[in-house]
């Protein structure tokens, strides 16, 4: 199958669960545990859900969805014409043609081919990081994967305010310390964040990632979740990212 | 001293800190747990501050933050008259009347009493529910002290931005469920957050309590603390806590 073979700067690696593989750049962005714990944190998505994923990378997201929700189908939006040719065959290699398809776009540009309400769920691990905060030492794909180069904040939460239908859910993993722009953003764009979860990667650290679920047009009222920890006091994982990683076992911690 | 003297509904607490002693009724609304940790949380208030404390209640808040920082003076605001009354006494049993005096207003006229960036800091634990929330089997003075019936919270923020100077800071207790509702307002108001402590009663539930400190026309980047875990899974309290109350031994859990 011509269309699969690998580029030299790739690698294929496997995801451990459900015979799952994923195409990667040996040196660039290589997916990592903020995906994993997204994927987990989305499984309560409704079955045959439309969902749509912004900024989908190789497209772990969409692969992992696919395997752990009953969702109908799943589109990916990357901007970067390499890693979006990657995840297409990152799909054919896991036989998710019918379910799962590749949108080589910017996410900005969206509206052109979308109607608003198309989808009943949008799920997201943007770029973290502004654009003009530390930049040194990065490749090209790493930058675009990390830096809000091509799209920011607000543009990602504009946009899925518009894809979504009323009443549909929005997942998200950031970083705590973007919370404030995050959560009036999301109010500012009719996304009431619902569910928090913060997570720490040690119990005596403080949280370094959040993970976040909004509902389109809903009531104001939050929950906040009790906090994930990854490490236990011996440097191993605890027994609830091990209950998370059964079923994915392999574990790359890049991000 | 006449003045001094107690009501039929009153009592005198200890606070056992210091030599603090607290007038507070009976059956009404007693400090809590939340008071305490605000005043811990609060402590980094600079030398010689200008403080207000926005609902005020039986004045605990400022009787403990007389003792536990170096402020300059402080203003406590209370709608409730007999409450007012009640914190004014307080204020003389500690010999605090120097430093500490009341208003008995409400905080939506305080405009006509202070100019703009009349304050260093604003402290406040306001009311936490909405008005039409679970109103069943409760009296007047925890009604008011607890419902949002005299000063919603856009209000209290609203004038805390007004009464601050610029970079003058606010620190705030709150409930998680409306931390959307807090950090959209704070940041329309340009008080931008910038700590965030959520306190859980024991080590697997979810936060209860949101402790936050937020800067008047400051650059947006939120630090979210450890959280702070009340007891331990054999029902005593943690040493976190302890360490915040072996300066105040005195507990009074009612809130």
């Amino acid at each position: 199958m011509a269309s699969l073979s690998l580029k030299e700067d790739e690698r294929i690696d496997d995801l451990e669960f459900k015979g799952l593989k994923i195409i990667q750049k040996k040196e660039g962005f290589c997916f990592g545990i903020d995906s994993v714990l997204l994927s987990d944190f989305a499984k309560d998505i409704r079955d045959n859900s439309n969902v749509i994923d912004l900024g989908t990378g190789t497209g772990i997201l969409g692969i992992l969805l696919c395997a752990k929700t009953k969702l109908k189908k799943i589109v990916g939006v990357e901007v970067q014409d390499d890693i979006a040719d990657m995840a297409e065959r990152s799909i054919m290699l896991n036989k998710l043609e019918d379910k799962f398809n590749i949108v080589n776009n910017n996410i900005i540009n969206l509206k052109d081919s979308y109607n608003s309400g198309s989808f009943d769920v949008v799920i997201t691990n943007p770029p973290y990081k502004k654009y003009n905060t530390g930049l040194t030492n990065i490749n090209k794909y790493k930058l675009i994967s990390r830096h809000e180069i091509e799209g920011k904040l607000e543009d990602f939460i504009r946009i899925s305010s518009y894809l979504l239908k009323d009443k549909g859910s929005i997942y998200m993993v950031h970083r705590p310390d973007r919370l404030v722009d995050i959560i009036s953003l999301l109010r500012q764009y009719k996304l009431e964040p619902k569910n928090m979860k913060f997570v720490q990667p040690k119990i005596n650290s403080s949280a370094n990632m959040v993970l976040i679920k909004a509902v389109k047009n809903a009531k104001p009222f939050l929950r906040i979740e009790k906090n994930l920890i990854i490490y236990n006091e011996s440097g191993k994982y605890t027994d609830e990212i091990l209950k998370i990683y059964n079923k994915n076992k392999k574990i790359n911690n890049k991000k």
